[in-house]
């Protein structure tokens, strides 16, 4: 989030078609939760396009990239990099030391589709697992942005917003800003 | 999870097709982070196979049911509803008083796909937003989960799995149990 070192999202081996909508809800759980940026790999112009929708309409700053080089990405990455993987170590053993590498410096936070090279799980600082259980690379990344922050970014302002929800107990309220 | 009241997670509105992955994804989400059960709406045989063939796998309990009324879920629930939408109240400002709740019964967590009758905001104890933005219905139970048991989720124990994960800091490990 904004006044921290920066946090990137790669998203890894996006499919055209068949992960669409789980290529945009990664992009837009990155935003909402408090990273700065997401970099998609692959042919996903639609997602990059309804992420910018998003923020023209609901703020930022957030930034949507594409890239056919994920592997120069991470290669190149100035910063600690984790790789978000079911068998990797449990995120309450490891949180505590990422969030004070993340004092110091930038994230890239990985997140696969299906199948990530292995290169990726040696090439990550941290390959860390939201449970060793199969679930969601949108569940996963949503805690990890969770705990990384404290809970932080829940209270983030945005700028440039033409719109935003009023929280309301019962029933939905939006006002132009 | 397990020794605590019931936790169920409620799928509205799933669309064959469009939906399968995100439903396959909520369910999985559910059941890594804790629930007991999740209930889809829908035509979703697909998912709740899925999510079945890794309760096999993986260990339980966890169940997967399908619904034709799912209005009559909520209504007939005994315990506290909880309807996740990025209109309601900030999670932070809920999450306490939801646990204790909890801890007196059982918790029914609604989440939806698109338009979510204005009756599922009515019927619900609580109208909880993981943030107020647009984002995934997955990231937001992941994270309601994880707040509702404060983390006592990702030191679960599973019965009656074929297969586990060994956490490693580097590859992939899969051993039979």
């Amino acid at each position: 989030m904004h006044a921290d070192p920066e946090v990137v999202v790669l998203r890894l081996g996006h499919r055209p078609g068949r992960d669409n909508r789980m290529t945009t809800h990664v992009g837009l759980t990155a935003r909402a939760l408090g990273a700065d940026r997401v970099i998609i790999s692959g042919a996903a112009s639609g997602s990059k396009g309804t992420i910018e929708d998003i923020t023209d309409r609901f703020g930022g700053p957030f930034d949507a990239e594409l890239t056919e080089e994920p592997r120069g990405v991470i290669r190149g990455f100035e910063g600690t990099v984790v790789h978000l993987t079911m068998y990797g170590l449990p995120i309450q053993a490891v949180e505590s030391e990422v969030r004070s590498d993340h004092e110091e410096g930038s994230l890239l936070v990985v997140v696969g589709a299906e199948k990530v090279p292995f290169d990726v799980y040696e090439r990550a600082d941290y390959n860390v697992g939201v449970t060793n259980q199969p679930h969601s690379e949108v569940a996963g990344l949503a805690v990890f942005l969770d705990r990384l922050f404290e809970g932080r970014e829940l209270e983030r302002e945005w700028d440039d917003a033409t719109h935003r929800v009023i929280p309301k107990a019962i029933g939905k309220q939006v006002e132009p800003t």
